[in-house]
């Protein structure tokens, strides 16, 4: 049920991401921007629109936050895998944007794509002011140097460290990389219907953490070609993991662990929450 | 009175600034968010306090989107200097980011300078939440792949282009490049007071033009000493300007004349615009 869903919503958000670029001038600029957006798992996008299925708000609300929040993350990887930064030259099986195109262009497509992101969580289409105010409000506090982009600073601060992080470090590390904007999704539905996001913030904060020991397990155990991207960098590197300080055997149960305490903070709505918790389980299950 | 006033205004934007950056962790991209929004003429910002002003907006609110503005100005000067856009080593007299610190401390500073100014526009210090939604709409408009990044992308494609630009192309450029943002901090006072912007789109348009024509008259003519960077880098590329367009006498009397367009445009505000017309008749006159 949960993975027919993602496709749905999947579809519907690369339909909506289609429409807006193409509204777009003919660029390299913009071209690389919807290179850039093809494809993915779109996990936060459904994030979105399922804890909005979940309020009963419908998905021409919640369309615009769901590729708002897909475009905020492809920004992140495009920005993320230039020469400075990570150094990626294949992401999702493709040539990166630097390497197919050129870094000029690569820095000038995310920075776009970030700004399509608070532009969509701002169109008229969604909600009314105080919902649109308050989901580019939350956007920013999520994404900026308070959030994911503090995240990435404490990752490139420890390339370059005496001693590797600690399993905190790591946890505060990994909490505003991957962990803030996962929260915002799961969020997003709550703020669409000006309902109080505290348990979604709980199921996504769990959710977030087991989605990274998760891509750590991956890292270490998982095939290229499936998961479209270079592997066993963290180890070639000498960074510290989840599973290079836990152990991949307890690492698997904390995942498992968090997995449990994601589902327990949604009893509350009943069967409604069948979906997202479903969603909790294939995180730690994928093999992508 | 204008000088006084803009000296004032920018004095208030850096307190601003210093206090919303100083509750940041510190790391290089936060000390490299706080040194690059460090000095500058302040236009932008200066922009929106005095459009508020006009309109009897109170500068307790007009300040957020001031600072908000000047964040976005910053992202895109440190974005623009990295090696693979301008390339500039220099930038209001001081090493660029990427000189200071490296490229990827540069980009990661400006991407969460980006993220700032969304984030100062939507505060719930602003207005209400309708002045909120519509200043960040309209920023990402001005800013993204619409505005400001169009006119970049246009730069760029411009530098590998078989034959110069001509007057309409450069036009359009400039008015994404530099324009789009300034007809925003224009418009933000109008919109602050939840009146039409109107007057103050025409103002500023032929504002940010002339605004465009006297930066390439100072390359030409300009002392590097006071500008703070390198200057005739146009002329040594080879780039097509309105000076090598227009020639250097024509330029000048086109600046006059979108300087008169611009203060005529504000003639239906009475005394309380003079300020606003003084920063046209500025704009042309500065020598940096």
């Amino acid at each position: 049920m949960f993975k027919e869903i993602l496709a749905q919503d999947a579809a519907r958000i690369q339909a909506q991401f289609d429409l807006v670029l193409s509204a777009l001038d003919e660029l390299d600029v913009t071209r690389a921007m919807a290179y850039t957006t093809q494809g993915g798992k779109r996990l936060r996008g459904f994030l979105v629109m399922e804890s909005a299925r979940m309020y009963g708000i419908d998905a021409t609300q919640a369309i615009w936050p769901a590729v708002g929040i897909e475009a905020l993350h492809a920004y992140s990887l495009v920005h993320d895998d230039l020469p400075c930064m990570d150094d990626d030259d294949l992401r999702r099986g493709r040539p990166t944007v630097h390497v197919k195109w050129d870094e000029g262009t690569a820095v000038m497509a995310g920075d776009a794509l970030q700004t399509l992101a608070f532009e969509l969580c701002t169109r008229p289409e969604v909600g009314n002011a105080e919902i649109r105010a308050e989901l580019a409000l939350t956007l920013a506090k999520a994404s900026g140097a308070q959030g994911m982009v503090l995240g990435q600073a404490l990752d490139m601060a420890a390339e370059t460290a005496a001693a590797p992080l600690t399993l905190e470090q790591i946890t505060t590390l990994q909490a505003g990389k991957t962990g803030a904007l996962i929260e915002w999704s799961a969020c997003a539905g709550a703020r669409l219907a000006q309902a109080d996001p505290e348990p979604l913030r709980q199921y996504a904060q769990a959710l977030g953490l087991a989605f990274q020991i998760a891509d750590d397990i991956l890292d270490v155990e998982g095939d290229a070609e499936k998961a479209g991207k270079r592997l066993q960098k963290d180890a070639e590197a000498g960074k510290a993991t989840f599973v290079s300080l836990l152990g991949l055997n307890a690492a698997k149960s904390r995942a498992v662990e968090l997995v449990d305490q994601a589902c327990a903070a949604l009893d509350g709505y009943g069967a409604k929450a069948e979906t997202l918790k479903d969603a909790a389980r294939f995180v730690i299950a994928r093999d992508s």
